[in-house]
C-alpha cells in the first residue's frame, strides 16, 4: 500500500498550515469544511498532511480533550478498498467502518481500530 | 519535503510487523538493535513504517508508559538536513537536537519540539 497522509488534530488549522508550508515547503492544496471540520491538506513530495480543526462535537474534538493536538491518525492508499477490508476482517482486524464511507475531498475512507493496530489508528483511502 | 515514515511505539515489534505486513503489504526491509531498542523498518509505496520496541529506559519506553503503544512521530526526508534546522531556527521552532545526530539505519535525524509544531513530533532525517 502507498503511504497517503499524516492526520493531526489541531485547534488552528490556518495557523498551523502556514506554519508547515513555511517549514516542510507542503504548500495547501485542499480546504474543506467536512462534517464539523475545518479540513486541510498540505502535499508533500508522496504525500500529505491533513490538518482537523473541529468546530462541533465528534471524534477530533473528544481526541484534542483527551490529547491535546498531535499526530491523530495515519492514511494509506489503495486501488481496492472493500478487498483492503477483507483482508483486515480475515486477519482479525477489529474494524471502525465495516464499509468504506465518504470522506474529505470526495475520498471513499475507512478507519480500523486501533486496539487491533498496535494502537495506531489507520485509515483506508481510496482516491 | 518528502514523507519518510510513521514511527510507532510498541511492545512487540515482531508481532506488529507480522501484522503489518499481512495488513498493509509492507515487508520488512531493515531491522537492527538501536539505542536500547529493536527498531524495525517496513516498506510501503512511498515511505516506511518505523516500530520502536525498546529493551531499556528512554524516551520511547517512557512514552509507552505514558501513553501506550501507537504513533510516535511522523519522519519527512531532506537533502540538506543542516539548511532544514536552520530554516526551523529562522521560524522560532524549538529544536530536540540542535545539530543532526546519527540515528537508525545509518541516517541522520534531527527531532524539532512538538510544542513548535501543534502537538506533532516531527523528525528530519537525511538518508
Amino acid at each position: 500500500m502507498q503511504f497517503d497522509h499524516a492526520g493531526v488534530a489541531t485547534d488552528d488549522a490556518a495557523a498551523l498550515a502556514d506554519l508547515f508550508d513555511d517549514l516542510f515547503d507542503a504548500p495547501v492544496v485542499h480546504e474543506e469544511e467536512f462534517d464539523g471540520m475545518t479540513v486541510v491538506f498540505l502535499e508533500l513530495d508522496g504525500g500529505y498532511f491533513e490538518l482537523l480543526e473541529p468546530h462541533d462535537e465528534g471524534a477530533i474534538a473528544t481526541y484534542l480533550d483527551r490529547n491535546g493536538p498531535g499526530l491523530h491518525h495515519v492514511a494509506l492508499a489503495t486501488d481496492d478498498i472493500e478487498a483492503a477490508l477483507d483482508t483486515a476482517r480475515d486477519l482479525g482486524v477489529d474494524l471502525v467502518d465495516e464499509e468504506p464511507r465518504s470522506g474529505a475531498w470526495g475520498h471513499d475512507v475507512a478507519f480500523l481500530h486501533p486496539k487491533s493496530t498496535g494502537g495506531v489508528l489507520v485509515e483506508f483511502v481510496q482516491h
